[in-house]
């Protein structure tokens, strides 16, 4: 049909854009302990998961957006055996981590279990039996507090997490990613999404200069991913290595040996996604770009 | 939830206007041999029926538009024994029938079986078991040919049927009014909802129009039905009686002698109800509205 | 053009229910001192008036409201000399009332100035000239302040105010009911309109009973106001007369002798008007709906 | 504010997929001989220039558009002197191709005067006096017939065109390519916009293949351009040139003795823009990509 009539999902992108989404189908609305949680089918983007009506993902293009937050940061790393996933409760980004034969554990601490019920159920697809992986340990439990005590170390950190608003902006700020940094001890490699450029670039701004503060390296790149209606940022930051500087061999070779196999992400863009449009690079580099801290977290206001 | 987020259904009341619905669960969404049928569930209406992308009925109000859809009809003959509904698949127009004493048949022509079965099964409360009467009948077919062809005579017939357009416009022409007119039998009583005012007034007027030219006495009434966006007229017509001039005090007797119960309609507004404004009724009476014939049929178009 | 693309008016009636209105032209977007005003350009409606994102009327049916607002007070009285509307900056009802050749005297008080102005230059055929009309003083002010310290009396007070919320609450309370009751000097009757039978049906009922607890007779009516895409009731009330009890000649004759002329009201459905459906009627009975008072003020939210 | 109320443009995007675009003020809408034609002004992206409800451009990011648009194409030519821009009404291809200290002269072929017209005086950004420039030459006329009547050769075509449906569908055909080569004389540079992958996937495919088919070189690349809701695709193409093969020092030596300044492309992007992501890469091999053609054209349809 083409008349835009009959159901459709409202989501609101910034206060002055909204998208109108056709559904064919409401999965699930739910509210759990901690959020609202929606799963609405759709003809454009099969299966959208909400939370707290905003758009966390969707069947049809998930695996962009877990493929470009896994990989260039697990490919940074030499030899990742150890991975922290905080948030992520979806299992989408999990699934892409157990994928690399170098890995022996796997950390995911979910502040939601709920979530990850109703994902396993509703979204079987995006966990793709991940959960069931034996080097997997799952926590439910409040990710900034599991970083402050851990006495593990990993080699690469994977931030999955809500938008930074309400409680989640506390995994957003300067301190704690200094909280994460004593798990990497020296080593490693933390990546994280950063919302948008442009019309979300003040975020995406902060983010960046706010990892940038914390670790030697910082690098922004990103992926347009349709179910969200923006394009997306994600920045990988490490206090090793400069994930735009490594050899495009290199990663090529670490593809292959750890058995990777990819739909989006694949090693010969690895270094020149990190080539950002002059615009979005000179938005980095603002005097008055925001760091986030725990006394004055940045929040996405919308 | 304040914000205009989530789940909504796009529901188009004429071009330049539409509503936005906000949805819970998408009960079904289905096509029947004849037509698109959903059924979403509202927290402003409960349950919501839409065939083409047409409200049909809600929940919440429903009753509203079948008690002012059958009341002043069935009370405008005294004594109704014989029923013709055409379309009403829902069962709600059936349930406020059958509550008349008096009534020993009831036939029910509806074109599309399945939407009689959908109703049953997810509005379940609309029909209120009358389809389990045993003065009812219920046939499956096209109420034009069953009127052309029926040898039966009817007290009452019922037009609750899809808006004008495709091939639901033949059952609201001049001949079809003839027609229905033969089963009725010099007296009977016929009523069929008419739309809205203004808005959609071109419609309204050429039903009650139509329906004059065809009866000796046509009257206008209409009611505020929060789901349909709209005031809703109806039309009621006969040759033996003029429905608004039954005394007061005769439909207070009918409609206690016949036990009626109601929740809307009640017999004080049974004569208050055909006074209309002034530029509604002048609306009627211009004279560049269209007769709807076989020929010309008039159909909404929006 | 038949699809639903271009520009549109989100106009919120409830928390799950909107409008989108078709819009050619956005005349003015303005702040004032009080409150934001626009006025767009719709196909459907003509240029139409929001305060605060609200509504206020259409050129095409702002005579529904307006004559419906003030017919069926004035004509209840039978000599009106002196009248008092609160609000009413668009000009429209003062339009109404100055048809009345009985009327020597009106005070419109306005909390707006700016309303006003903006309305004679944008919206002029709602005012059609009244401001100009000798008889006619405005005062920009607030009514609640105005009422309370006026030393001069009125055969009928207008009220035609924003929905209540925020400060407007204080205009539907019982108090100020009984502040106006002293205006009107034991005869004289008053007329405010009154949201929305089931959809606002709470905030109708409570603004019905405040005004049955503050004068003897208290009439609610409604009219179909299709740019509202509402039925919107009026209530009408007095210590000296039933509104609803007025002879049918005796209003016909006022009419005629005032020299009125209308497209919506008339005599004919003075007493007709009054007769609500048993649902509508019931609604207002509830021992549950709340009586509007200065300490706990009803005030809309959606 | 903000509520989703107010005045907003529905924007289509898919048949399942549309945009809600706060509006402030609907500066023009109007109905060239060819075309509607509407400018909007909103908080989120400045003015926005639609045609028949399509995103032409907007103030905020129409940079991004015709920087990505002309300059990779102008700058894989050694000496652009003579271009030919077919389509680009609005000036804003036109404003860039200037920049260009090598270009003698430009021919601008645009359908619909009108829009040039509408677009200088209510959009004067977006030209920034380029029609005044002595080099430019405005022809209003078809471009399909200008092409193919041409006697003049050109070193760079660009092709900033309405999307492929109705007529402009001509103009995205192998056909129609296979003319524009001949302009071209051998050498020569072409460039197209494209669509967005995924969502238009099947759009930008077939362009891309269609000027694969009829060009030795072809490469796609795109950019995030907010106010089109999508990832934006451009495909350039020559029988002399690999753009994506030119030498990162010799395109920063070209962009520096041209006088240019830009604020999205910058040479250090020039290489790395061409890698695409590899299921978009894979899109474009399919087998089962549709070749545009005279007898065939691919056209939009949502």
């Amino acid at each position: 049909m083409h008349s835009l009539s009959g159901s459709h999902y409202i989501d609101r992108l910034t206060r002055n854009l909204a998208r109108l989404i056709r559904v064919n189908r409401v999965v699930l609305s739910a509210r759990t302990r901690h959020q609202a949680v929606e799963i609405v089918e759709t003809p454009e983007f099969g299966r959208m998961l909400f939370i707290d009506n905003r758009v966390q993902l969707s069947e049809a293009d998930e695996y962009i957006y877990h493929e470009m937050l896994v990989h260039p940061a697990m490919l940074s790393h030499p030899e990742p055996r150890s991975v922290l996933i905080i948030g992520g409760g979806d299992g989408g980004a999990l699934r892409e981590v157990v994928k690399h034969g170098t890995v022996r554990r796997v950390v995911l601490v979910e502040l939601d279990g709920e979530v990850i019920e109703i994902c396993r159920k509703h979204l079987g697809s995006v966990s793709a039996g991940a959960f069931d992986d034996p080097r997997v340990e799952v926590v439910v439990g409040d990710g900034r507090e599991y970083v402050a005590s851990s006495p593990e170390k990993f080699d690469v950190i994977i931030l999955d997490l809500v938008d930074p608003y309400g409680q989640a902006s506390r995994l957003y700020t300067y301190e704690f990613y200094l909280e994460c940094k004593r798990l990497l001890g020296g080593g490693g490699v933390i990546v994280t999404h950063a919302q948008s450029p442009y019309l979300l670039g003040r975020y995406f701004a902060s983010i960046f200069r706010t990892m940038a503060s914390a670790f030697r390296y910082a690098r922004a790149y990103g992926s347009w991913i349709p179910s969200f209606g923006l394009y997306w940022m994600f920045v990988v930051a490490s206090d090793a290595v400069d994930p735009a500087e490594v050899d495009e061999e290199e990663v090529e070779r670490r593809f292959r040996e750890r058995g990777l196999s990819t739909r989006h992400y694949w090693p010969k863009m690895h270094r020149a996604m990190f080539t950002l449009p002059k615009d979005v690079y000179e938005a980095l580099q603002r005097s008055d770009v925001e760091i986030s801290t725990d006394e004055n977290p940045v929040s996405v206001d919308i």
